[in-house]
């Protein structure tokens, strides 16, 4: 509370995507409020205030149509930027979606000329990440799914896109690059429909891959939100499935367009749940935020928005090590019986000889019955640690 | 369309849950309007309209608590009006979430009491549902969720899953019985936040498993579409798994209480989708129908709506016969380039050779940009069949 | 059904927006896919179609910042393929959305300057749309709400939608033009939240106006579905307060980002409901569809687009003649007690001794409690009568 | 933060529903898992606990069906409970939606005669609700909407609607009665679309009434938030139209069942902007709870509910305080020209003369573009104050 440092720092270990602050506030309905921020700048500032790294889709940094060496010359001078100020670019990725010709689809394109397409740009941008030092490649599908079903055929679809995802861990080994890829889920927008709709599709997903080690997820906050589903609860699964290859941190409010809101914003309470569950699972990877400023904002709204981000994560990670210590809490964990789930239902296995003693047990299932949880005390509890008045 | 034959009949393998027609009509903020339905009754209304069996919970049949012999008894005289009727019951599930004693969970509860309780009632119901023919057994995790998240770890409650769905396919394997289990996923209500909220994250779940070839997924229409989700890629997303094991037909609207409406009566064109799938797909299980009455209904509307359940479909399954046989379809198809998502991306495979002859392509980016898709003349050839004016 | 004339003609008072056909596929994450299309030519074409007129934004037809030559030249090119068509322009509206300078709103912005511009390029547009004939003249409030609620102070915000609407009436009545005011509610996107969200708000918003019976409703299917809301209950409200002065038609999934379909794609039923109910109450104004086609088209699919919407309209309204005499439907409405809702609860009034009569009766509340009211039957038959089987 | 005095007292008017701490558990999946509490004892202890009142429902308190003496001596129990601590009944309202009798709906019911025992079972209400001192009625019409619309003429239903509450009305004035009423909105549950949905549909609909003056809105926060709305933006705009009557508090996510959760345990954002504007705005009427505990308490956790609600209540009218006073809070109001909105787009009023001035009125359209509104800066301010952290 009052006392916490909220200086973010580069152990901290937060990230911006280039296209977050450089977001121009374009919209469905409106035309761009700001103007472009040069990648290098974007370094500059991410640096000052206290930023791990950047990431970056191919587009970002390298305009689509460059020729070799206006490319060889832009990712020099950003290298440079890199160098002079410490950061690093952990993730990169490929932009499948915003080019006319990705409208049908991309991995997932009925058109197997689009297909081939979509894969030779990303393995394009594979070595250019992993030129940047990249060691996580992130996939968003963001045009694979439909409007009209009658147009493509799910299971089809979901064969091109592991087709398409093993092509690149094909290409990956091959080359001996250190690199391992995130998929991204998200329910909808910009298509109707779209395949791998949440953390749970794409990590059902992965098991039907050649190198199913090779690939984790990368769960979103307001695409989860999106559904309605709890956020924490998918990173948890992620996690249980050892399949957290990289997060994206925003804010977001169920059903509606995608927000993606300063962290925290909205929906703290499942933010809370999100950073303690990191800060208590040790995860030692990137706090990667992927949200954008209002379109009300000026340039300066843009870093007051980025120094948001961190700030609120320090905020709550500070909540999540008060929580640990707080002895009401404690006891509160102990009423609502937390650690007794960590005991086996089984502690002999599930023999037969166990389940046959389990079968002739005598449950007292009036007194079980009678038994509080507490949940109200411990959930008031929460809700006054995050409120700062304990 | 006119002279489509709407007649029910046990080869469409039409189910309804025992649970369904004998909902009498209590919400959360009423009484029950109707009187209760013996079990019996149901099975001979239901075999005079056409459906070919009934599903039940444990406490559906037996109320809970019955001593041995008035188990047997009304398992007997359940018995006869199958055999009476040549009905069956393929499905079969427990009761794991009206009785208080499972209100902090079942297979996920923080009490280890509580779980072994929830497991020998799953034990003693799977005894009940094979002796009765059952070769499906659905796993509906009702009371597995939060309110309060700091109550339950996630990744304790999943191992508590895990450990709950392995003993039950140990007792499964040791007895010998020919029975699989089919998980059914739903996001929320009763609890805020449901353990596998939607098909993908059960399809997940389910590669953790001891035996994962025994278990995979009941998807309901009601319970995907609560989250927004499109039923019927889950439904193929299952398909593409081999994981579809049984499904539930309803109706509902998206973010809204769960609805449970009569197959079709909301999201028809979601409803078409799925039969087309079901029947393009040669399924050969059951046709569930978990839904219930509106409660503006007295004993006639149960009747009618079960008929409607059945009748719908069969309205579907005709149309979809249609989609397969109308030219203008097909060329709206061909235009859109659905055939085409059949052609492998990569057709020699995905070695450095072929790998580095991607790479060498060229391709006419601006000419793949221009083809425009038809998908708005298939989607409305799609609307025109659905309305029955093609 | 079959046999139906689904031929769209002008007197079907079929009408699209000059930005819906106009659509050029942009979205949040994707660039223009078509070309722009000549407002000439989108009225040819469309009257080609059967379609009775079109309407627009100030900035669909003369782009912001033309001359005072430039915009009369434009003007009169456009006024003659009108001649040329017979088509008219019964609605038109502002563009306060698009530009940046509306990026903190329009009629609520707090900087006053801002609000004042608004109100300037609204006087202008209505100009533009009096000269070519509009009737109706529509206001949606795209850029007016928050993000971030601290900003604005909702009820001064309202004072200020108040004084410009009233200005607006004042200018009309000054000027003595013939025109009426349709509000557009929409409940977020552009914006996180957006005052007078519904249909509900902005009905009531108009009774605080100076001149109320100057100004009504433009409800649109999308926007109330965003909500989750029932459109044609909506509609229905709008008619019983006199208030439906406009109507825009598309289609949309709830809880999603603004879609915008094509008419009748999603959510058929409330559709059907929607055309029955402006067919059943006589409704004289437009059927004005306000969609765009999806990104996947090129310039055919487009008119294709166009075309199925006014298909759609043309089936529902058959269905819903179909209902008026289908004697099985007349059978269940019966059962059902639709008729009985007819007759007042109080025939003889409110006074004290009607009041303490209602007292004293007798009510057989069993014999009440027992009826059943064929709900499922009678939707039954609706789903049947709109999937073309009867 | 520290050191605020968060213990509930009279002065802080917080009243809760005899049915919210009498909530026994039961919802659409599971039996009741609390005994029944009597009203007296819950009078006792929210009193001990600094609640202000409680409200009712006629059935709360008197059981359906009591004969008349009964009834009297269960009021004056219930009143000497009240004189022994002081507390109060400022509102009640009558169960018009748990009797099967009002299945179909009660109002606006299709069989006029469960409309007028509805509307006598009301008046009975009212002088329950009159002798126990209520000045406040609230009206919910739990089961006025449909699944089926064709079943009822929405236009048909409201006329019945104002019917009724034009009756009361008339009751009322006759009796002398000093008692207001209060329409409470909700969009769906237990039916499937609801009449009068939203706040905006329900100040709108009290337009039409016979005494418009008599009626108002109860707001309530789950119910808005159902359909995704911000629940300030309602209340504001019922304080706007002086509407605010009454206001049911509690936490509900979008797009989910009524989930009724203790205040401010979801949607904490929301409910602060709720809590400022009800202090801001010097509201001095209740601040009544209509939440109910979680499934998983016994009798203690009911209490820990109650006192949870009250606090958070506290905490974040305290952070409304800081706001006031916080400079950097008031820069960024600066920053964000909220003040600027008291200001009139129109100083001079509209008429011709102001009108003419304002077209030719030069705007520097770039510099207001270029105008940054610091709101990602103010936004975060108030998720620092939220999170205690200033």
């Amino acid at each position: 509370m009052a006392g916490t440092d909220l200086t973010p720092r580069p152990e901290h270990h937060f990230t911006f995507g280039l296209w977050t602050v450089g977001n121009r506030g374009r919209d469905p309905f409106g035309h761009e409020v700001r103007p472009a921020i040069d990648p290098v700048d974007a370094v500059h500032r991410l640096a000052d205030l206290g930023a791990y790294g950047v990431n970056l889709h191919d587009d970002d940094l390298v305009p689509h149509g460059a020729s070799a060496s206006e490319r060889d010359a832009i990712v020099a001078r950003f290298r440079r930027a890199l160098d002079d100020t410490g950061m690093c670019v952990p993730m990169a990725t490929t932009n499948l979606f915003s080019l006319p010709v990705f409208k049908e689809g991309a991995f997932c394109a009925n058109d197997p000329a689009v297909r081939r397409f979509a894969l030779a740009k990303t393995l394009d941008a594979i070595d250019l990440g992993v030129e940047l030092g990249a060691r996580t490649y992130v996939m968003w599908g963001g045009r694979e799914g439909t409007e009209c079903d009658a147009a493509k055929d799910v299971r089809l679809a979901l064969d091109r896109y592991k087709e398409a995802v093993d092509t690149c861990c094909a290409y990956v080994r091959d080359q001996g690059h250190d690199l391992r890829f995130a998929l991204e889920p998200k329910p909808n927008e910009p298509r109707g429909d779209m395949y791998l709709p949440t953390v749970g599709h794409a990590l059902a997903f992965v098991n039907e891959l050649e190198w199913p080690e090779m690939v984790g997820l990368n769960p979103e906050f307001a695409h989860e939100t999106m559904s309605g589903l709890s956020f924490n609860h998918a990173v948890a699964q992620c996690l249980w499935h050892d399949k957290l290859f990289h997060i994206d941190l925003n804010a977001q409010r169920i059903g509606k367009f995608d927000q993606d809101f300063r962290f925290g914003s909205e929906g703290v309470r499942d933010a809370f749940y999100t950073v303690k569950l990191l800060e208590d699972s040790g995860w030692d990877g990137m706090r990667h935020f992927d949200a954008h400023p209002y379109r009300t904002e000026d340039a300066d709204g843009v870093w007051d928005f980025a120094l948001g981000c961190m700030r609120t994560y320090l905020v709550l990670a500070a909540a999540a090590r008060r929580f640990r210590t707080d002895p009401e809490i404690a006891a509160a964990l102990e009423a609502a019986g937390a650690p007794q789930l960590a005991s086996p239902t089984m502690p002999d296995g599930a023999d037969a000889a166990a389940i046959a003693s389990l079968r002739t047990e005598r449950f007292d299932e009036t007194a079980l019955a009678a038994r509080g949880y507490a949940n109200e005390r411990l959930d008031q509890l929460v809700t006054e640690l995050l409120l700062g008045v304990r």
